[in-house]
């Protein structure tokens, strides 16, 4: 086998998810663009790696040194929401039903991962809401032992800001899911956070 | 969203069965790994697309001019197995049941992808023949339309040299596969093409 194209198997099989076979048939599908777009594709990879930055403000990746979202000034500055991941800032903006600020906190509160309280952002968040203008903290986390240990302690910490209103995402049923398949914790909180239908 | 990753999304997800979603997953992964093995990873993509060249004898990719299956001279170059494409050589080189050498056609005669005989590299394939080593053509292409339609044109041009051994690889039940789920064609193959079983 060539070593150019064992170089690049090698190389895209790191990749989580990409087996050696996958990162054959990528390899094979690059060899077929053109060098032009190839090199705008290897480019952005090592850009993004050396260039990236984390807002100052809400730990949400960066070009700069504060992201547009904690600059728009459309924006809703007495809400913010709390996440896990930069992924999980794009899914809710993807439903653009949000409009207030966010927070990223690097992770959730794993002992088995070693992830301990002080390894996620959330004295940077305690700094924002000092400075007076934040109303309401929504946490969306994860539904996972994790993520509900983090939101616990989020909330304890938060317990002091007087007026502060902290709450959660609303658990329940997911639009496509069976009750059938749901398990009983996910039901119990449906049942208990029922809302009412409205009457015609 | 940032620049740098809409950069690096954008240009993930121009692979095939890689969607944005998963674009922003391995993003995620980029940004985790150390810069030195990214800056390694964003060079074998380049480099593997501007300095790999086919082999001038048997048309596999090659980082020199001759691939080193036809330079091994270990190898026995009296038979030759024709394939539409590089990841069959591997796939073959794979089983380690195979010494002999390759020939990569490129492709397979296909009318509604626009690919005809010339568009595959046959000359070159005869060309090697006319030198005299050549004893067997192993045709070991799809068991498709398009398949089948290019191993009867090969055939046929091969048909003029005398004493050439033309064969193809086995049609039947592939292991692990149940009669029952197979298709008439095959089952009709693996019947015609029966093996004794060797009697204790």
């Amino acid at each position: 086998m060539s070593r150019l194209l064992e170089d690049i198997v090698g190389e895209l099989s790191r990749l989580p998810g990409i087996g050696r076979r996958t990162a054959l048939r990528l390899s094979l599908h690059i060899l077929r663009m053109e060098p032009g777009p190839v090199h705008e594709m290897a480019g952005a990879i090592e850009r993004f790696r050396n260039e990236i930055k984390y807002c100052s403000r809400c730990n949400n990746l960066s070009d700069r040194d504060v992201c547009p979202i904690c600059l728009d000034a459309d924006r809703d500055r007495s809400t913010v929401c709390v996440v896990e991941s930069v992924g999980d800032v794009l899914s809710i903006e993807g439903t653009r039903q949000y409009g207030g600020l966010y927070h990223v906190l690097g992770g959730v509160i794993s002992p088995m991962q070693g992830v301990g309280p002080s390894d996620l952002k959330v004295d940077l968040l305690l700094d924002n809401i000092a400075r007076g203008e934040i109303r309401e903290v929504i946490l969306a986390l994860s539904t996972t032992v994790e993520g509900e240990t983090t939101q616990f302690y989020i909330a304890r910490r938060l317990a002091s800001f007087e007026g502060l209103k902290v709450t959660s995402i609303a658990r329940g049923i997911g639009f496509g899911d069976e009750i059938g398949y749901a398990d009983e914790l996910t039901i119990a909180h449906a049942l208990h956070n029922r809302i009412s239908i409205e009457k015609e």
